[in-house]
């Protein structure tokens, strides 16, 4: 069991990176910053006689991250009560990839559990919620277990640390992620 | 009372526009097709002793229109249970708008309409609802009412229109846009 | 086919009830108006020994409707955001009849198709979404299609027949249902 | 500050009894298990030229301690998505208090606070937080800050002191209640 974060957020160490690392303090893990990458919006071609043209970005590297991973954690700021657009173009391709005939992309996220840890400043814990319904739609589409969730508030980098609530759900989900991975 | 629809689509002449066309036929209104413009996704610099820097990018020309248009209609097809990556990049970027001397941006907003055209294939009346939510939640952050919105279902291009609901809707939205506008 | 319409408004002849009224009519149909019997809130006892006791009241024949029809039709007013009180009542005694011996409850109710129709005062096509989300819940854990909603928007008595989108609904789930029936 | 609890459950002692309990260990505080009252649902009477009618039922004196209380804590099970149905016929009847002349309610519920407790079954994270947003325009609505919520799994007795997340959380709400009532 390997874990890959895939990190949503625009800037260094900010309060979700934070978050999330505590949550994977001494756990082995793979980590991708999205803003690093190359990473083109979606030009849907699901209804088109040729289908989707192959896109010469980032995008099939991470792929092939999340393909021989068997943990996604989604560390997302909450960027206007959704995840960042950086993430939301990256989980838009993967339509492109449910067509792709190089893998059973599908088939495969249903063997991985997910995971998303995301903080916002404004209320997150209640204006947060539509962002986790909408991942849970998205793992369940793909047949993915949506294993667990973190909301943390923070506005000014560092804040989170001070959010204890959030603070101490970091700590059980390292706790559990490190039973998982020793099982 | 002017009217600017922001297209999120990625394609031409999909579901989301020909049910926007059918709310907007015999109205005057600007459109823009945030697929055919560059607008990156934001890097955050809330928190930065300098602020944000300036982007050469389309961004700029896309909210000078929506400054002078009283009434703004997002227009996004339903990906993965949320707006287009390329709306989500544009909304993103109002943060720095909200921090952009040259403009009181979320004044002006406040005295404004927004409405909502979302189309999407699977269950979007239940689906698209944290979508609707969202937008609740950014709208009400800059203070804009939110006018109305309509949920569409459909897959493959033209299916919109067999939709009978959501054609009859965009209908009463065209009676009422009309009757707006006259006054 | 057969309709039975569950009616969960406190008044006669609210805005719910003719928004319903409005989406039957010319259709034959079964109607309860649950605040009209003596429906008592669940004790629960899934996990005693002897299981639920039965209870002297008015649910048992309302279950009996449930199950000789193939199309429910919720018809709650939005109170506190949410289904009425005693509509509510009902709902939660379902957890008893998902046990009770004398009939498959669970697997009949997979059979049928359920509908809801709510009216609300306070922004209801926003905030009376959990609602609905609930409700979509609620099916899905019994395995019952969840055909549609309308929402509707009214405060005082025939409010409703001003709100042009919910009757343009309600015609329209009218000549569904008709079609529906006539198969 | 004082604390009143209001117990949505039907059972005695149940895991979202005890959830509460593990939140208020050594705070005194008031509890009021609604399921041992008798409180009618709500007949709705706010457009009736003579308005609601009193009811004799236990409803006044309730509200009565939430009138002298400052926290309030709303612990319901999660029963079908939602609030119990007690809770719900207890929440619906505001609506009357909202127009008692004998009280302020709605300016005494404002300088209040809310919390909510709420333990289910089936996936309560993700399909109890409809519930979560009724509450949260709920108490909007009456202008009363929203302190914060626990949400905990279990189905048998006692599960719920196995979910290590919600015991945290109440942990956490305990050291919180604490430092609010010694300031």
């Amino acid at each position: 069991m390997q874990i890959l974060v895939l990190h949503g957020s625009s800037r260094e160490n900010g309060n979700t990176e934070q978050l999330t690392n505590c949550a994977l303090e001494g756990i082995p893990h793979t980590s991708i910053f999205l803003r690093k990458l190359d990473i083109r919006p979606i030009v849907d071609k699901r209804h088109d006689p040729e289908g989707f043209a192959p896109v010469t970005d980032d995008y099939d590297s991470v792929i092939q991250a999340v393909l021989s991973h068997e943990i996604l954690l989604f560390s997302t700021p909450i960027y206007w009560y959704g995840m960042s657009g950086v993430m939301k173009d990256f989980v838009d391709r993967w339509s492109q990839s449910l067509r792709d005939k190089r893998f059973s992309f599908k088939e495969s996220l249903a063997n991985k559990q997910a995971y998303v840890i995301a903080a916002g400043g404004d209320e997150p814990r209640i204006k947060g919620l539509p962002l986790i319904q909408q991942f849970q739609y998205i793992f369940s589409f793909v047949g993915m277990p949506f294993g667990g969730y973190i909301i943390g508030e923070g506005n000014r980098p560092g804040d989170i640390l001070r959010d204890k609530r959030a603070v101490a759900e970091a700590r059980l989900l390292n706790e559990k992620l490190k039973k998982i991975l020793s099982e």
